[in-house]
């Protein structure tokens, strides 16, 4: 065993870290299928874990699921006209409906479609056609629906779980009878997504409007949560869109008023992906491999069993099975505590280290030893991996939900920590060449991302910004709502803004 | 109102009666993309509630959920002969990966694959190249995954939840080192199906093997659990698939055996869709509309407050409230017991059939009268829609678990005494004819289907069996595992065949 688990180290190489850390925690591998990843068992438990909570708190917020088709006609992408312009690209089309068996047992399509199919790349356009013939008054009125579902993004640089050609998601998408209750509705999600990155994922998160370049094609207001990974970059961990009436007038989604008077609903759409996995990953892992927040960790407790002789596995088993049932009552986060024993016949140093490089938030080792002093060794992922704690064998289940919640408390903290140790407010454009290094790739910035950060800066909504921001390879990440701040003069063209926005390099 | 919410009845004209339950219910419609239906919130809600349940049964039966790409390249289609054989059709297939925008703003399909891609109808191959990835020696079995997906048959004649081009639902795929394990596999696989149906659908099936003309393609042998629809035919609710090693030549998914030879392994697959949501439909509702079992309601009891004066509607209220409340503590079937008040400003009767064609196991009135009385009026949704008993308030949360397990058992059995009625032993082609109609479509069958049913039959695994078959558009369901049976000669064919099958119309 090296040092450390995972080679390259984050200082090394963080891109590749990534990759490493992924692989070594058995969480996805890319498919035979080109930019499709298959999610494997404990990522996709990561991604059950972040459903069930986000499914509760839409529910909560008054929503319903539901489920729309996998395919949009070609002609509905062209309703509306940005939205058009913005997802014209990247799609898979469906032109044919049939599969032929040449006698060379070839597979060939047949039945060409009259009008191609696009797989949905997200479905304003196919609800917002179900919208339409759902609504009639405003006794209809607010239509709060959300969609879990896998939608396909054709990606040339694909990279696991961050960017996939087909990816998972949940979509909101909702319509209202004012502007007003829609924007309510587009900053409730918001803060719903800003809650759950916070509370649940340990991902401190700044949330505010984009910018207009950065806007979902079609959106009137985009705004959006931003993660800052270890290696300084932003990641966009969530959007919510205020739609104005543009997909309505698109789409004919219009009401009856009390006053009998025809109008158009104002809608909104909002969403979350599997790419949260990859943020997770990015935030809070380290160089022995992943580190899972306890509210999303599949597993909170692995026992560890470790004897030599029958005896000892009888007796250190027996103590397993005590733990598991002491802990059957206990709650951490409102939820069972979800504790596992691996009995496995490996060698003890490979199943700890498996564990390490999975995440789980705490290892308990029983020996015979810890059952002669009538403790138990317990280690907790967020220290080091040879650092332990002994606890007596029967007040391990009453402590565990406060190890858990300690945990889940300082890996918020850390990346706190983290992000304002790298954030800096800036006053000028050379001070942002310095910062994030002129040439784009970061001076003397190590592959490691040693350089950069989160700039607080005050810059206009202009395409000037843009096109001066490029060669820098940042972009304005959004405007934070909250916080104080002072207005200022945009750095690039002088026009005069009320707050500062954030920019960063980004995923 | 006339008689009955649904018009036509199930005796008038049962296919169209299933349309207007759905309709009533507000469960799925079409959408404009021909063949994919939307699934409304009650709809998918009844889905949650099934996907709840059987997902916790795959996990106590040690599967793991995991998620594998939408789509499959051709050639993985090709490599299992049969299998492709059957599924060479109705596939929807990718050829382009974007969308150009013409000066016109049409989108043009372009960027051409190299390799057509088929949208997954169902996904042995790709999961398959998975497994041959992750098997290498026997320590890596059984390898037991599942994948809760859509997946896509091109549909000719769809029909609401029944067959749609789009479906969701689960698809388990294990590998296994012994043909034993594997078989094993299937059959536990088949009953975790027939619990399922049986005590949370309510819904009686009978389960075995089917003749090798009704195998899934590529299977050594399906098996399935067959349930009678109230027009007497029969609906598969659910298969389980023995492969074999097919798949596993086919695809190279081999094992290092203890002994160090290398073997090939045994595979299963095995699901459910949301055709299940048809089917409880078809064997529950009535002439009122749809009939939920309580299990996977997503409402148990709806309050209905009745009241003129607004110290009425107070007091009305205040008395849901504590109903609520004394409900939370209160379980059925080990969840949590699912109430709400309907407090819409709607006319009373219109708010209580819709809750009858929604199919709410318990409807509550309260109003001014109970109130004085001390009471509450309890509706069953599987009793007549004007039968009411009354209950005394503060006993109402205390029974109401025990309504629920009445209505739950009541549904099963009704639905059994129904196909018990409904099957018969044949001894001849020629009563086959007479019990199924010989032209075909039933003699003086009504579109209500009075005739026709289960038939017990021998009859030979031979393709002269369904040859004679076919005029009476009859298949075999499957040969019944369960109750005694006595060996016989093939009524075609005049072959000894060792237990009686099951022939029927069929969905």
């Amino acid at each position: 065993m090296a040092d450390h688990a995972i080679s390259p180290t984050r200082a090394e190489d963080y891109p590749e870290w990534y990759q490493q850390v992924v692989k070594a925690a058995d969480l996805a591998e890319q498919s035979p299928v080109r930019g499709c990843m298959v999610i494997k068992p404990l990522g996709y438990a990561m991604w059950e874990r972040m459903q069930a909570i986000l499914d509760r708190m839409f529910k909560e917020t008054g929503h319903q699921n539901a489920y729309f088709p996998l395919f949009i006609p070609l002609s509905y992408l062209e309703k509306e006209a940005k939205h058009v312009a913005g997802f014209a690209k990247e799609c898979a089309v469906v032109t044919h409906h049939r599969l032929e068996l040449s006698p060379e047992g070839k597979l060939i399509p047949t039945g060409k479609l009259e009008e191609p199919l696009i797989v949905r790349p997200t479905s304003e356009t196919i609800i917002g056609a179900m919208f339409a013939r759902w609504v009639q008054s405003w006794r209809d009125l607010p239509l709060l629906i959300n969609q879990w579902a896998n939608v396909v993004r054709w990606e040339m640089r694909p990279r696991v779980f961050l960017r996939t050609t087909e990816f998972l998601w949940q979509e909101g998408h909702t319509a209202h009878a004012t502007s007003t209750e829609a924007v309510e509705e587009t900053l409730r999600m918001l803060d719903v997504y800003a809650t759950f990155a916070e509370r649940d994922l340990a991902m401190p998160v700044i949330r505010g409007p984009k910018p207009s370049a950065e806007r979902f094609p079609g959106a009137v207001d985009t705004y959006s949560i931003e993660a800052m990974m270890q290696d300084g970059k932003a990641l966009q961990a969530g959007t919510s869109h205020f739609l104005g009436q543009n997909f309505a007038h698109a789409q004919e989604i219009k009401f009856a008023s009390p006053s009998g008077t025809e109008e158009y609903c104002w809608t909104t759409s909002w969403g979350v992906s599997t790419r949260l996995i990859g943020a997770v990953i990015m935030t809070h892992s380290d160089d022995d491999g992943l580190v899972l927040p306890p509210r999303i960790a599949p597993t909170h407790v692995v026992l560890i069993p470790i004897h030599r002789t029958p005896e000892e596995k009888e007796a250190v088993l027996a103590a397993c099975r005590r733990i598991e049932s002491d802990l059957a009552e206990a709650r951490y986060g409102g939820e069972p505590i979800r504790v596992r024993t691996d009995a496995r016949d490996i060698r003890g140093g490979e199943k700890t280290w498996q564990h390490v490089k999975q995440g789980v938030p705490l290892r308990v080792e029983i020996g015979p030893r810890d059952l002669a002093a009538g403790t138990v060794s317990v280690m907790r992922r967020d220290r080091g991996p040879k650092e332990r704690s002994s606890v007596p064998i029967d007040r391990f289940a009453a402590t565990a939900a406060d190890f858990l919640g300690e945990i889940q408390q300082g890996l918020f903290d850390r990346a706190r920590e983290f992000r304002d140790r790298r954030s800096v407010r800036l006053e000028s454009l050379e001070a942002l060449q310095e910062f994030f290094g002129a040439d784009g790739e970061g001076k003397g910035e190590a592959k490691g991302g040693a350089k950069g950060g989160f700039a607080h800066v005050h810059v206009a909504d202009d395409p000037a910004v843009t096109e001066a921001l490029d060669p820098l390879k940042v972009t304005v990440r959004c405007v934070p709502m909250e916080g104080d701040d002072e207005p200022g003069t945009c750095v690039i063209t002088g026009q005069p803004v009320s707050r500062r926005s954030v920019l960063a390099r980004s995923y």
